[in-house]
C-alpha cells in the first residue's frame, strides 16, 4: 500500500510549519503533492525546503532564468511531475510560449550534441584545457 | 584504432565549408575538437552545425541563458567535454563565477527532487493538470 | 497493438517451469506482471530470473539491503514499476518508513552531489588513487 | 581557464571554517578536492556540508549502508569521481570486496530490470497499486 | 494548463506545410502527437522533422536497424512515448516478436554492464587505445 | 587503493576457467580489463559471461546488429570503457565508418527527441494503445 499525501489537518506541528512557511513565502493557499509526500519525512522536508528556498532566490541569476534550468534538468531526467510543477512555476514569472520552446530547443539539442561528444569521444581542445 | 580529429587541410571541400562557416559565425581562428570528430560524417556535421546555429541563435531567450541551459543539461548528463566547451561559450557571454556557482546549485538541487519525487512517486496535483 | 501479460494458464511448458520457480522460491501465488511480460522471450525470462535469484540470495550482504539498493538505482533512473515492485519487497523484508525515508535522502543528495562534481570537474584526489 | 581547488591557506574565514568542521567530523588532516571547488561559491559549499552531515549520519540506516547506497548511485549515473571517493569512505566502514562485488551486482541487474520494465512497458501489478 | 494538441484544422500554414509532408512522406491520414505538440514552436517542429527525415533515411543502415537503434536509447531513457511509437515504426518495417525480445535483452545486458565497468572503474585496455 | 585488473597466472582456477572459455569463445590471445576486473567478484564474472554469450549470439538478429544496438546504449549512458570495446568488436563484424555515422547520427537524434516528448509531455496517440 503505497504512502499517501500528508494533508495540513493530519501533519505533525513541525510538519505543518514547514507547510506554513511555504504557504507565506509563495502566497499558496495550499502546498504541492511534491511537499505532502516527503513529509512522511520529516527531516527530508525541512532540508529539501530550506535547500531549495535559499537556492531558487533571487541573486546573481534571475528565478525565472533559475526555473527554466530546473526545467531543463526535469526534462533531461524525464520527470514528469517536475517538468509539469516548474513549467508552471516559470510560467507564473513569466515565461512565455516561445521562451518555453527556445528552452526545450536547446534542452534537446544539447542532449544530442552530449550523444555525438560521447559517441565519437571527443578529447578536451588544449584551449579547453 | 580510434577516430582522430580531422583539420581544415586534410578536410573535404564539403567538410571545410562547414568549418568556415563555424569560423565566420564564432569569429574564431580553428573549429573544436567536436566539429573535427563529427566530421567523419559529413550529413552529421552539417546537419548538427546548422541545427545548433539555429536554435543558440538570440531569439525569446538570450544566448547567455541558453548556453547555461546547455551546461545544465551537460552537467546532468555528465558529458566533460560538452560541460568545459559550454562552459567556456558562457563564460564568453558574460557568465560570471556567481552565476556559474548558482547555475549548479540549482542543477543539483533539480537532480536531487527529481528523485524525490520520484521515489515518493508524487502525483500530479489537480491544479498542475 | 502493444504485448499482454502471459497468464500462467496461457503459458508453454517452457514459461510455465519458470512462473513455478518464482512462486516456489517466492512463496506467492502468482508472478509480476515483470515475469509476465519478459516471457513474451522465453530466453530472457530464464536468464533474468536465474540471475535475479543469485544475485538477490542472501550473501555479504543481507537481502534488504539489497532490495534497497536496488530502489536506489529505479529512482536514480526514474522506472516507476521498478520503484513499486522493490520498495513492496523491501517493506516485506522490513523496511520501515523512517529507513525509506533515510534511503531517499541518501539517493536525492547523491544525485545533487555527482552533478557537482561533474559541474566542478572534480579531479582525483591523489590519496584516491 | 577552468576553475582550480581552493587550499585552505588561501581560502576565506567562511570556507575556511567549513573546511574545519570538515576535517573535525571526519577527523581527516585535509578536505577532498570536492569540498575545495563547490567552495568557489561558499553557500553552496556550506548548504551542501550541512546536509551531507545530516543525511550521511547514523539514524534507521547505519552509515555503511548508506555509503553503499551513495555508491549504488554514482555508479548508475557514472560519476567517477563519486564512485571512487564513496568506496573509499565504504571500505574505511568496513565494506568487504564481496560486499562490494555484490553491491556492483545488483547495480548491474537493477540497470538491467529496469530496462526491460521500460521496454515491455510493465503495467502496475493491482496488489501494487 | 498545459499545452494541448495542434490539429490540421488549427494548425497555421507554416505548420500545416509540415503536417502535410510528414503524411505525404509516411503516406498516414494523420500525424502523431509528438508532432503536434512540438508544432508549439514551429521552428523546433520544421528542424526535427527535416532532420528526422534525412537521419531515419534508408543509407548504410537500413530503416529497421534505424528504428530499433531508436527504441534502445528509448527504453534507456525511459522514454515511454517514444518506446511505444517507435517500436510501432520498428513493428511495421518488419519486426518480429523475436526480434525485440533480443533488442531489450541487448539494451538490458549493455545497461548492466556499463554498470560493471563503471562500478569497477575499468580503465582501457592498450589495444583499444 | 583501487583494485587492479587480475592476470590469468594469478587467477583462481573458477576464474581462470571463465578467462579460457572468453578466448577460446573470442578466439583471442587474453581477455579484456572488464573481464580481469569483474574478477574480483567471481559469481559476477561467471554469470555476466554466460548472459553476454547467450545475449549476443546470432538469433533473430545478426551480431553486427547487436553490437551497434549495445553502442548505442553505452553512448546514451555516456560509458567510454564501453563504447570504445563494443565499437571496436562492431568494426571487427564488419561495421564501416559510415554505418558507425548513422549509428551515432541515429543515437543523438533519439535523445534529442525523447527529451522533445518529454518537454511536451506528449500523451500517446490512440492508434500507439
Amino acid at each position: 500500500m503505497p504512502l499517501t499525501p500528508i494533508e495540513h489537518a493530519d501533519a505533525s506541528p513541525e510538519v505543518r510549519a514547514v507547510y506554513d512557511d511555504i504557504m507565506a513565502t509563495r502566497n499558496v493557499p495550499d502546498v504541492n503533492n511534491f511537499w505532502k509526500m516527503t513529509a512522511h519525512h520529516p527531516a527530508t522536508l525541512a532540508r529539501t525546503w530550506e535547500s531549495l528556498k535559499e537556492v531558487m532566490a533571487p541573486g546573481a541569476l534571475d528565478p525565472l532564468v533559475k526555473e527554466m534550468i530546473f526545467v531543463a534538468v526535469s526534462v533531461t531526467n524525464g520527470c514528469a511531475y517536475c517538468i509539469r510543477s516548474h513549467e508552471a512555476a516559470a510560467r507564473k514569472l513569466g515565461m512565455t510560449d516561445a521562451q518555453f520552446g527556445e528552452l526545450l530547443a536547446v534542452v534537446g539539442m544539447a542532449n544530442e550534441t552530449n550523444r555525438l561528444a560521447h559517441g565519437y569521444q571527443v578529447e578536451l581542445d588544449e584551449r579547453l584545457k
